[in-house]
């Protein structure tokens, strides 16, 4: 035992399948004898003083303590006002950073083969601002906001990100033809940052023509940086290349070395309790964040074994194409993490 | 000879290798014998009274007058001040919409098939209101600007086109959980319209799911209709998915019956005047064009030729995966045309 060194970490179960798959990952992580200790919480909005909705106290009190998080999917809110809840925690948390790599996996057969890319998202700005107003009637105006020092933050991170994961170059994608002046701010920062960074190739690209070379030869991209809407799409469109948001993983990057990794798709309600769900997008976001703990080598265990199930095609879930049940997949990676010691 | 039904086209070759692809079309619409006169107009903008910049006078009043236009690619104006020739063009003669049918080419591979949709892009307000602001230093806003008039206009449009196109269903691609005024009034008329055309299915996405499920199942959508940024992104996607913008059509449909059909990709100014170039997307934006015009014995025979003519892999120009001169593909499909008769 080394509890010396364990490290805390918040652990948001979410709603639907979103408790078995966390379950999933906890069991995957005692058998890679990761050093990581769950402090569980639930962070469903709560209205505070004032009628502000936040996230109950002991689950900020945690995060603010461990300072990583793990989440599962959370059930959009249906009450009136109640907000969802990944823009609350973008905001709670100052989380200005989403990081999806996207990575075709073998054996998983998608129209793509060895897409390996990461879009970088800038995460509190831009279209996202909720500043919106009826002009007369009939004219209806929203106002994207981008700022220097938030343009500025999001391409740092970019380009640190790149060198920390031998990434070769990065791609500012913009529609500054357009919007001269906002994506021309976002722009101008990248262009600035990227003259710190000359040990990685600095490129510049239009949105749409991204979209466009993204599906006809995705492997010619590697970092994507850009605003916020622009993240939205292409952190989609990138996951529907490697199979989907069943096993996608995501990271939401913050400002006092806070960090959240959760699985971006649904709750799956229908199948919830029936051990049928997939984990893959919850514990390759596990994977992500043991790499920016710096447990390197548990990361590395888990991932090999989660890719060998897959490749092997013997034990899936009915998602991914097989038979299994969560539990049983969950346990063939247990196999296959602890035969890798 | 029948001049009496011959109806007049204004014919803007463009730049680059706009000529020769305009000369492909002119001699296959020969071979089919199109009723069709066409009347030779340059764009390109010039300075007018007060510093304004407009399209050249004889080239506004043979299109005020033919009120059909068909058009090669445009160079990008690198004068400062010199506005993009598309926006402009836009602007002139008010083309509210750009209708773009993505259909996969059989013979030409690409990682799917059988797609077979219609993006329809709201072309006149949105994201390129060209209103933006600095606030303070290192704070810009740019306004989204969406009216009413210009959301039922284009809804109005999506649906004649799905019902004289015999389509299915009209899906509409929106932000409103983020946008809710803007991208909220545009839905609201989406939903409003689509209650006059009962015979058109009706569906709502979110962009971003709009974008994850069009890489992994692009032959769920049919006509789908969205405010001007997202067409932007929508169109250049689903030009991907079928082969690129080599041989995708465009239209854009004005007010007062005016439309300009074209090929939207560029100029390929290495390649010009050497006979090497594809006139695939003009000639199938004149295809439509012809389908525009009620002529749609013409387009089918053409389009069937050009279609046929790819499919039979024997004379392909370079870009499609040949070794034939422009001239020589041209000649082929004019060759299968006359067949046709
Ligand atoms: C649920 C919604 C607010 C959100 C967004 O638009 O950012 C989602 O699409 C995402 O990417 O996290
Ligand atoms: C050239 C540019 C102004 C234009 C746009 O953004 O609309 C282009 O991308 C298009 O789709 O016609």
């Amino acid at each position: 035992k080394c509890s010396g060194r364990m490290q805390t970490v918040t652990l948001i179960p979410g709603d639907g399948i979103g408790p078995e798959i966390s379950a999933a990952v906890v069991k995957i992580f005692d058998a890679a004898k990761a050093p990581v200790q769950w402090e569980e919480r639930n962070v469903t909005a709560i209205k505070g003083p004032g009628g502000k909705w936040m996230i109950p106290a002991d689950a900020k009190e945690s995060m603010d303590r461990s300072k990583i998080g793990l989440k599962g999917p959370l059930k959009t809110p249906i009450a009136a006002g109640h907000p969802s809840m990944n823009l609350l925690l973008r905001k709670t948390f100052d989380l200005y950073a989403n990081v999806r790599p996207c990575v075709s996996i073998e054996g998983y057969r998608t129209p793509y083969t060895d897409v390996d890319l990461v879009t970088i998202r800038e995460n509190t700005e831009g279209e996202y601002s909720g500043i919106e107003h009826v002009i007369v009637d009939g004219v209806v105006q929203s106002i994207k906001l981008i700022t220097e020092d938030a343009s500025r933050r999001i391409a740092e991170y970019a380009f640190e990100y790149a060198r920390n994961n031998q990434r070769s170059s990065v791609t500012a994608v913009h529609k500054a033809n357009i919007m001269r002046m906002s994506d021309g701010l976002f722009l101008r920062k990248c262009r600035e940052v990227a003259e710190n960074f000359k040990d990685v190739k600095f490129t510049e690209m239009y949105l749409d023509t991204v979209c466009l070379n993204m599906v006809q030869e995705p492997t010619q991209f590697d970092v994507l940086v850009m605003p916020n809407l622009y993240g939205d799409i292409l952190s989609d469109l990138c996951a529907g290349l490697i199979g989907g948001l069943g096993v996608t993983p995501s990271g939401n990057i913050g400002a006092n070395g806070v960090a959240i990794f959760e699985s971006v798709h649904g709750t799956a309600p229908d199948i919830a309790g029936l051990d049928l769900a997939n984990p893959t997008a919850l514990l390759l976001s596990a994977v992500m964040m043991l790499r920016h703990m710096g447990l390197h080598q548990h990361a590395a265990k888990i991932q090999t074994a989660c890719f060998g199930t897959i490749k092997e095609k013997k034990v899936l879930t009915k998602d991914l194409g097989g038979n299994s049940k969560c539990s049983e997949f969950t346990a063939e990676i247990c196999r296959r993490v602890q035969d890798l010691d």
